[in-house]
């Protein structure tokens, strides 16, 4: 019940779709570590509003502000505080609404929750915007990563009722994820890149919007990482997945479809090459009772459609208490997904850089440099 | 990376599974609530393996003996200490293994962990044993919960390729939830029950194990209970269902399966009746921007299977250093599931409790009485 | 470990003395209070270095932009963050110190933990100017006390060698402690200003600095707030005091005082007067066994002398690696312990908000509007 | 507002003072350390009742049972479980105070704070009985710690108006510390243990009762240790101090004294030394910025006179609603310092412990095997 997120490195989200400014603290980084702004801002630029078919338009700068914590291109080990100005605020869009709550979206349960004092524009603290500062944070935390060689990528498993090819949960490499990392549409088939495009377009001429689910991978990290019971790696990684908005489920490995094998198909035997142990399935996505055996945490994220549609809905009128309809006007994207997929990589970086924070220790980072 | 749960109300739950005992300490408690031991006893009963086909034969007492917190029957608001000794601890079973890592177990991710020092025999502090302690906590906040009309229940929603009916998401009622309570398959089409248990008795006859999906209802939680981003209802709940042996997913509402419909349909529509707002479908599971709409609060967790299987399996001698093969001896519950059910019933009843607190705090609870 | 404190209410405090800005997230606050931001400056003017005698002559226009959280007057109950920008910063008084340990300061251990990366300009974020969004914070959390009654006041109960009169703790007066927030030097003896100048000073004119000791009030709390053992009202509060630059005591009640008095008088004797119990001395500062007794909550911080001074000081040049002299320059305060009042006020605020949270949760406090 | 303390050493503390038994776990400690029983006996040994003029001649065994954690006489790193059990619980010496509210004790505020709930036999969850699982947990932390050379001892400063040497705190040897571990009454000035005794018994026979100030070193902490502002070193260390029962004041380094200091006195100068840089006072404790200079951690804690005394009190019957007269039957220290000194110490190294673990992690003490 919170904006902050961490137990080592924690951050600390604020600010509200059309108010002056979000931003992010992010207490508890390492110090010495070079902080590439160029990699942040393709970053922001992945999860940035893009002029096409699928996206909103609005015109979002999101150039960043880093207050301090990074000097002369380095961490300094004490917080980072960044902030994103809100220039593009016509709330005008939103305001004939104010009465009518928006199916899908948090204006009821935000209602009752903030007695109605919150700011409502534009969604408030509510709005997908509030993950712009989340992808900042996760930037910074994948750059330390980086130097461990542990990288993070995901594709689109499915827009809809359209699949991707999902990883080879045994065998995924650095490259492959960076490369996913590069395209607007992150497939490993290249051809579900026109496919999703086609769906996404199809739900739009229908004033419609589609979701779809995000794989994700962590290649490596070391087995021995974290402990049974709570706050394990996937009680974490879940934790933080489930605080990105529209994600509406999480599930490791072969995940649900683990309840359709039987034990003897779902254990990953163990196998011995070069003194080192492998599993030759990995349906167990990285980990067994709570702790990464080294092998690929391997994850998906179930995004749901946007909320925000053309589309008439019917609700209730809350000044006048009564029934109505209700068509949502404005800019809205006809899916996320492709924009949630850096969301969910950043959330990663920052859970994963948390927990290996009580692995390793701040001398542990400090020793790496 | 903890066996600490929890802000307000915190369990700390320790043990192996052949030590001298396994227990918990529950902090936080509101003073003055009954507790009815026989309400507890039921609770661990489910837990417990039973001498039907799917389960275990290991004779667990489970006799919990309260240390602290509890006097005259009630709860005095300082922390319940509880403890289950361990008196069926043939570990012989286990110890012609010791050097053979079980495929789906902690054996390898547990040993570079602890550096092999932790307690091995009956899988230690991984064993499902643990979950004794969380049922023990769950039935305390259950009771406290109950005292405001907050019912948790569950059925087992699929086994391996069978499933159970859905729980009507916006039509679930306390008897409903009750009943589910009382039986030992729970089941909404009671015709499941024996499909369950032909499964079951299979794959035990195929020296195999299987697994499945447990859908869980909280119905009676008012409108407006969490916060946007972190530590969220649905963030909250996953962490606690993921830090349960052998879950692999978590969904809320139509989870996954809300990918595969358009925005107008995965929308819950809102509707005035009485001056009360509801939704017309419950696809969302309750819960909208991280905070609760009144609605039932619905989700599904994937329970693998069994990973102690008679089969023999491959794997790795690490004393030999040699790829091996491995058949797991002693006794092993064909699907856990039925056992399951009461933990996360249990989980999720700490986790709702500890995230009312921060809604209505101590006095809101002593004001309840 | 960390720049974030808090359990309910979190505050998140970043910056650099020299750096763009510094500035705080408050989150967890309650919706739908009015928040004055005169009141809000005022607090920040009681901390800003004046022209006289005892101060820096800084030009800190600590102008504070706050760019989420409240809105149209009123807290939001989502974030509050703020920023306030370092106008004044001339570096260059401190650049020649750079190798020079300043004796004192954390200048040493500040270089060994952060390995040399962090931003030491003007003590960079171990600066003293890090507690003005402290001051921020705490006046947020004074005005939503301040509405349950709760004041919060302090006098500076010596200089030095010279001493105010101290609290009578059984008797402590809303308008006391308001009139204690508008004095410049406050004290409960009117000559002690003088007498404080005075020995301010002299030592001023001595290249030197002087410390003293603050003591609080809390009045309004009501009886049973808090919880024995660990987090209890005088940990939380003394965990928050020594975050304070400069702190090295805090006692509550007759603190240290009360090991010179036996049992029969330190013992605070209770009684009934109109239906209420009251003791008739307050030597354990309105706390007993770490819960509030509803008397006045008493305490003393104590505060060390300015470490910088004008001075010759002997130390070690790290660059050269020998010992070395030192003059400090640049604007510092002969004697911080006046602008430590409402930092201290500040903390207690905060600290007391977070704790009633606890007790009366977020509902709570909305009941109260 | 909890019995859990600690970040990545958690300890949660259960039990009332004549409930079947009070306890602790222990999560988080790193795997493979030996642990001598013999050390921890002795530990609990120092904090018995003895049989001598200043303390209760309560039975107390004080048998510690590890029910978990430790195995072939190590630790496993999962939680250590730890029980002891109340063998000699004659409630009737309270039974008849019931009613009249004890002053100094916590009886009042734990009235309001558990609506009457709480086990008051012997101050139930109050009871000085509980530092006996904190003595347990700081002799497993002392131990881990004391593999590293990290020492931590005390000796008692002054009982009533009585004062012993204070530590050279620039000069404190292993042996010295280790020394005053072996003392019933740790002096630094041997000639005090009599002036000490003298000044109790004589309380002793004015049924009155006396308290005093406990000096403490901590030596063998790496420089660099800790951040500034909140949870830094002297935050943490006064946040489980002030959880010891009848603690009222906490200072570092020179504490409340320093006020008395000019700044050119107060700063510790720095010098080097074949290569190593340190203080030539120690007026800062060890603590410079919230982080340690390499220099001892000193500390003074101030314990209040026991509250339980047989000389005739005033107070209050709750029962009658009148006031009333009370004398304090049953068996109580006249002086609680020299037992509550191991407790001290107990806390400081669990403090000191979480606080490398921030630094170190898991596996940096792991290496340290």
């Amino acid at each position: 019940m919170s904006s902050v997120f961490g137990k080592n490195i924690k951050i600390s989200v604020f600010g509200e779709s059309h108010g002056r400014a979000i931003g992010v603290v992010i207490d508890g980084l390492p110090s010495g570590f070079d902080i590439d702004t160029e990699y942040i801002s393709r970053e922001m630029g992945r999860r940035k509003p893009s002029a096409g078919v699928y996206s909103t338009r609005r015109n979002e700068a999101d150039e960043v502000e880093i207050l301090s914590g990074i000097y002369k291109g380095k961490t300094t080990g004490t917080p980072v505080g960044a902030i994103i100005r809100n220039n593009d605020s016509l709330s005008r869009d939103y305001d004939d609404l104010e009465n009518l709550l928006r199916p899908g979206h948090a204006d009821f349960s935000g209602l009752i929750r903030y007695k109605g004092y919150n700011d409502k524009r534009g969604s408030g603290h509510f709005s997908g915007r509030l993950t712009a500062p989340v992808v900042f944070a996760g930037a910074i935390a994948a750059q330390i990563l980086s130097e461990y060689d542990i990288v993070i990528g995901s594709h689109i498993d499915s827009i809809y009722d359209t699949h991707d090819i999902r990883f080879d949960s045994t065998q995924i490499t650095r490259e492959q994820l960076n490369m996913l990392r590069s395209m607007d549409i992150p497939v490993n088939d290249r051809s579900c890149r026109e496919a999703y495009l086609e769906i996404i377009d199809e739900a739009r001429k229908n004033l419609d919007s589609v979701g779809g689910i995000v794989e994700t991978a962590i290649i490596g990290v070391s087995a021995g990482i974290g402990s049974p019971l709570f706050d394990n790696i996937e009680a974490k990684l879940s934790s933080i997945l489930f605080s990105i908005p529209a994600v509406k489920g999480v599930e490791f490995g072969e995940g649900f479809g683990i309840t359709r094998l039987y034990g003897s198909q779902a254990n990953d035997s163990f196998y011995l090459q070069n003194e080192n142990i492998y599993t030759k399935t990995n349906n167990n996505g990285g980990i067994n009772g709570g702790i990464t055996n080294g092998m690929p945490i391997v994850f998906r994220t179930a995004i749901k459609p946007t909320s925000s549609i053309a589309k008439e809905q019917v609700t209730v009128d809350i000044k006048e208490e009564r029934n109505a309809k209700l068509k949502v006007k404005g800019r809205h994207d006809t899916c996320i997904v492709p924009r949630a997929v850096p969301v969910i990589d950043a959330a990663a970086a920052i859970a994963i850089l948390d927990i290996l924070f009580d692995h390793y220790g701040l001398e542990g980072f400090n020793k790496g440099r």
